[in-house]
């Protein structure tokens, strides 16, 4: 680039973008479960490292990780074994998204008969704290797509904590993370990685630290419920969680060991794995409407899994829009819940893109699919590609092989299609040897688009100066044109 | 065109496209009834007048018919009044396709009760004799789309005569112009005309002795089950039609005059309004998808009335496909029957057209859709209509006008949009006044294609030499491949 002195200093912007020129408020760690959806191993980073990819600085600063790494390689680079296995595990999370969930599981089926007062409390918590995650986690805290005001932000970090999938602060850090590296070796959940990665791999490893990033969430934590929410998380977290399905199912219904499990935890269980679905499943399974060029994809599967945020190609191009549906028929609840919040006062500033941007992706990517459709047809030999011959050499040519005819400027090997032309045998036959321009383009029948495609697979020569072009169509568009036009004088 | 002296003749190609250069074997007239869907004053034309909207003898004909018209005006050509609306009817067409239906809804409602074994025949017939028409008439007589043995060809030349539609060579004579002059006036059913006029009002009035058109059948009148049936059509029509169903209907459950009036009279109205609809309605509603420059159109509502002849676009395009759908999902009872009858070794040598020639069209149609959307959203001004700056220029109108900034050799004015920036305004007001190409373009965040869209619209100019493209997102992709290129050095 001829301007580089005077562009943007990419280690200097790489600091903004992680946050690192405010004064960030501190806020005290909330303890081992607020980590869930990111942990501190993945973002200890400084600008300089997230800047060292930029072009200009990129092969210094590779030489020196590669030194370093040389000497004391992480674990995460060395290859598993039956010594080291695990040390590449981390077993918080494994007990957390794994283990508790199994014994649970186990509770269930063995201990713990089903009663459908604590079924329906499990489906309401459930829905609450899933949409909690979806309205509130993502798009409000996010994805800034619109503002709530407080009692909705309450509501949501209170059941969004029982979700058990960490605090505002870590989920909303490694989910901007997310978007700003997607499909790169910095993206938490690489899908390029395989589904199970994506799923719960990811979270079961020990991360490479090589690969660390941040993004800014100074906002996040200039807010008041995120701050207060993520010191108080485990407390938060445990109650809203556990407890209180427990009490509410043992207090009104005596189900003490049934609102634990199912509303507790299978309830946590399930709204994890959903989450975890919009990792793997939506960068996994479906189509890809506006750029096919990453993985994220839109399915109905994974939106009425949770709670509409499936339509996942759509969401990385437009993150910030607080639909991820843009169409009636499709499963968007936290599209229309954020949309009666606003109706009813609680939520403004609903943000959404521009119809033009949305309508431009949709055409490119149909336009993408086009041309490869295109280059896998036949649509005869390119015009500068074929021989050039005068008239002359036509008519000498046209005694010794048969089935030579000139239309719009363009000789055609015929001789193959005669029997099948469905205007019959005869009307070619008569055309041989001939410029049959006239006749073909309307002169006895104006042929169908079809027709003229067909015609050009039978190219075989251009003739000088006859003012040839691809477009054979145009042509008898145009004399037709001039027909009518001579008959309305 | 330079080559017009070695040009096929027009007038002569249209005697061989009429069919007129062959001794045509004589077929005595079959009477009335073999003339409905097509009446002689439509097809006594010569050569050299179907030639005459050629555009070489264009202006001349033209004058001479002008003069000849304007002495003797056609009954069609004038308006219809009180005192001569009686000469614009054709009566016999409205006693066979009007009067007579009434009778027999009449006589159904008032005088006939319906029983449930008559209205099974009726069904059946109505079947029988649909088929004939859309298998018989249509595809194998009209458009040669098979061959077929001569026990199958004389089901159809008989249940078809049932249809009351006239016979097979007056049929397919008016059927071949059709799709010979499709839109023209000289198309018998012209469906410009409006919806009635291609339904039913062409047949109850007089045509234009002006608009009067051939094609060639004479590989109809070479096959003597055509000639058999054209001559003795009155009485083959009469028995198949009403004297079979009432004979049936009567001598098995003594229902005579229901087996005349539903198995025989409203059977063959129901026919025959079906078959109109292919004309009218195929032309009317519907998408297009192979082209829409001309007025068929597929619709499952005509495919339901006319046993498949519903997808009308492909069939005008493909008209000697013996398919008229594709998709296994789309109704085409008679494409089974002809397919099961080639199985039977009744049918024969079915054409397809080629895949190739298919996908063309389809694709040709979603093109034209996609650049018809594509020229309503805003593309941002084009690089050459914007003034070309220096970097010089660019520094001093930073100064007094905050927000531009270039990107990929482009000067942007992202005033209006900082605020609204998903990545936040930080980064934005940062990059402002500098070129931003490689924060942008992934040294930061590498953008979707979505974002570098809208970046498109907020163009304002050039900067001089610096490589600017469209494609700004193709830039991006660049630096990404050479950074990954870096790194696997
Ligand atoms: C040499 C290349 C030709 C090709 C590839 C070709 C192709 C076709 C095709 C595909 C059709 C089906 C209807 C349609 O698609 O519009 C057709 C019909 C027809 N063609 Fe040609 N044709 C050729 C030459 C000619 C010539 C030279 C004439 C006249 C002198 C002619 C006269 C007709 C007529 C009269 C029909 C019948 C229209 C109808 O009944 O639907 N064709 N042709
Ligand atoms: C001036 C024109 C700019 C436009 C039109 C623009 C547009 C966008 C859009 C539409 C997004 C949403 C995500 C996406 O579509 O990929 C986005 C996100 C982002 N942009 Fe920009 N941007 C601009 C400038 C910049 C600059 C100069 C920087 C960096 C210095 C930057 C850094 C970011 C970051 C970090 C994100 C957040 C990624 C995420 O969390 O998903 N943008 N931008
Ligand atoms: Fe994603
Ligand atoms: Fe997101
Ligand atoms: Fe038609
Ligand atoms: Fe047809």
């Amino acid at each position: 680039m001829s301007l580089d002195l005077d562009s943007v200093d990419v280690t200097a912007a790489n600091a903004l973008a992680a946050g690192t020129n405010k004064p960030q408020k501190r806020i005290v760690a909330s303890g081992l479960g607020g980590k869930l959806m990111g942990t501190k191993d993945m973002i200890n980073v400084t600008a300089e490292q997230l800047a060292k990819d930029s072009i200009n600085s990129l092969l210094v600063k590779d030489q020196q990780e590669r030194e370093r790494y040389a000497k004391n390689m992480h674990i995460s680079e060395q290859p598993w074994t039956a010594a080291n296995w695990h040390e590449h595990v981390n077993w918080l999370n494994v007990y957390l998204v794994v283990m508790i969930p199994v014994m649970g599981m186990a509770a269930a089926f063995f201990w713990v008969p089903p009663q459908l007062k604590t079924l329906v409390l499990a489906f309401g918590l459930y829905v609450m704290s899933g949409i909690s995650i979806t309205a509130g986690y993502h798009r409000l805290w996010s994805h800034k797509a619109y503002k709530a005001r407080d009692p909705l932000k309450i509501v949501f970090a209170l059941f969004g904590a029982g979700a058990v999938e960490g605090s505002i602060k870590w989920w909303g850090h490694s989910h901007r993370v997310h978007h700003r590296y997607t499909d790169t070796p910095r993206d938490p959940y690489d899908a390029r990685r395989g589904f199970w990665y994506s799923h719960l791999g990811w979270m079961l490893q020990k991360p490479n630290p090589k690969y660390k990033a941040r993004a800014d969430i100074s906002d996040l934590a200039d807010d008041w419920i995120v701050r207060v929410q993520h010191r108080h998380y485990l407390t938060i977290m445990f109650f809203m969680a556990f407890i209180l399905p427990t009490i509410v199912a043992g207090y009104f219904w005596g189900d003490y060991w049934g609102g634990l499990v199912y509303a507790g935890i299978l309830k946590a269980f399930t709204i994890q794995q959903a989450t975890f679905c919009v990792n793997s499943l939506a960068h996994w399974i479906g189509v890809q409407p506006f750029d096919d060029r990453r993985t994220p994809r839109d399915h109905f599967l994974t939106a009425i899994v949770t709670f509409g945020e499936g339509y996942h190609n759509f969401h990385h191009e437009f993150p910030s829009d607080y639909r991820n549906a843009l169409k009636w028929w499709q499963y968007d609840p936290t599209k229309y819940l954020i949309w009666v919040s606003s109706k009813l006062g609680l939520a403004y500033n609903l943000k959404t893109f521009s119809q033009n941007a949305i309508q431009q992706g949709l055409l490119q990517q149909q336009q993408k699919k086009l041309d490869r459709l295109r280059s896998n047809l036949n649509w005869g030999t390119p015009l500068s590609e074929l021989p050039v011959w005068d008239k002359s050499e036509f008519f000498e040519k046209s005694k010794v092989q048969p089935g030579l005819c000139i239309i719009s400027g363009i000789v055609h090997d015929v001789s193959g299609f005669m029997s099948q032309h469905p205007g019959g045998e005869t009307l070619i036959k008569t055309s041989v040897g001939k410029d049959a321009t006239v006749v073909f383009n309307g002169g006895v029948y104006a042929h169908s688009n079809a027709a003229h495609n067909l015609l050009a697979t039978m190219r075989m020569a251009v003739i000088r100066d006859a003012g040839a072009v691809s477009e054979t169509f145009s042509i008898q568009e145009r004399m037709m044109a001039e027909k009518d036009a001579k008959k309305a004088n």
